[in-house]
């Protein structure tokens, strides 16, 4: 175990770049996870972490031991109270963090299974929101076309709760790499869609274009949808929140393939 | 028209402190909705604001100025674009706002029609998604357990998109004042739920119960529930974002109800 006590050392300035920026944890392709939940959700998933770092009055406290005992001693950082401050997030209980390296996705190079397609979703939290409804559907490949918001943040991992580790996730895609690849049907929700999602066989694999939260689904990934399903609204609003919407559509499919 | 340039203008205070606390808005009934989509969204469904209120330099806007000729000349107030900034919320391109009368809930002596409760849902992007999806779905009654977040914030209506307008909202509910008037049977998700959301008969009425976020639906109205209903998600995660499993479950209603 390392202690560090210093706002010279090295490893504390790591942390405080990738703490503080977006910028930096792309450029090093390294991510933070804050707080046990997440923690535990990367082990269970992926294993060891390049580091855990925990604050020295956190460092007895039950649930950080539980989790320190199963990361490899020499990855564990003890941070002093002061300086886990200086690189906290949100206040949430307990001092705890991993850095890990970003999980790289990989392109396939033929895409015959369900996918989604994120389209230029802006919020954080919708995008979190969006990975995790994926995860529990089954789904395997989460694209994120440039423009989408960054699906590593601490707002999206928050939101995705463990999510992220249980999915193909491969970011700044264009139309050019993601086209010649995709052998499934694309579908996109739209409020002038000839079938709703509930008429519509969704027992063969899919993949969802998922738009922007303002401007929906671009005219150019619009271009290449096979068909576009609408959400029966009685309210008569015409309006659902992107994951909201995502999530009825996505479980509509799992619906539609139980057994029996 | 008022035209207001002075910090010491009683009008302006009153709008600093709307804008700046809950607690404000709360007590003088008040809320602020932000921007022309949310405005227009009030003025479609329930009329006459308190007051609109324009910055200087955006009074001319085409949007601005397609929205003040649907308001009555005396509620207009025009803002030096200095105080303007001194009480807008996010910049989200035009400066307009608009002072409502928080409409005041009522709660029915017999509630036989389909509602929702939340019970301690904190996010207030959580409970506006939520609202949406309940507004979109048909549901005319959303009832707030205290815990929940509140429902005329900045962040809830930005997220509910308008729906706090298409609700019948009562806060601030209690079990005591709720079980005697419910006579609908309340459905919860759960993870050991005994039966499929999918293979459940939502075609009568139904109330909703909707936890908090980590914690779910809390011991006492769990004791109220006539039947928890399961999700299943094939990723095998067993969590979905709480906004996700309501919209999902309010769906599948909608679905069953379909006529033919």
């Amino acid at each position: 175990m390392k202690h560090v006590t210093s706002r010279e050392n090295a490893l504390f300035k790591h942390l405080k770049a990738l703490t503080g920026s977006t910028h930096a944890r792309r450029k090093a392709g390294q991510s933070v996870l804050d707080g046990v939940h997440l923690a535990q959700a990367y082990l269970d998933a992926l294993g060891q972490p390049v580091q855990c770092v925990v604050s020295e009055r956190h460092y007895d406290h039950a649930e950080v031991a539980q989790l320190l005992r199963q990361i490899e001693p020499e990855r564990v950082v003890l941070l002093a109270d002061a300086l886990f401050d200086l690189v906290a997030g949100v206040v949430n209980g307990i001092d705890l963090m991993l850095v890990i390296d970003t999980p790289r996705g990989h392109l396939p190079s033929h895409i015959d299974t369900d996918c989604i397609i994120l389209d230029g979703v802006q919020d954080a939290g919708n995008v979190g929101s969006i990975l995790r409804s994926a995860a529990a559907a089954g789904i395997q490949h989460a694209f994120l076309v440039t423009g989408s918001a960054f699906a590593w943040s601490t707002k999206t991992l928050r939101a995705a709760m463990g999510a992220n580790f249980h999915l193909n996730i491969v970011e700044h895609c264009t139309l050019d790499m993601l086209a010649p690849r995709l052998a499934v049907p694309l579908l996109a929700t739209s409020s002038h869609a000839q079938a709703a999602v509930f008429d519509t066989d969704l027992r063969a694999p899919v993949g969802w274009v998922v738009g922007n939260e303002g401007a929906g689904v671009s005219p150019e990934w619009m271009a290449k949808v096979s068909r576009t399903v609408g959400i029966p609204q009685p309210g008569g609003l015409e309006s659902l929140n992107v994951a909201a919407a995502t999530a009825i559509c996505l479980f509509e499919a799992v619906r539609q393939r139980r057994p029996g």
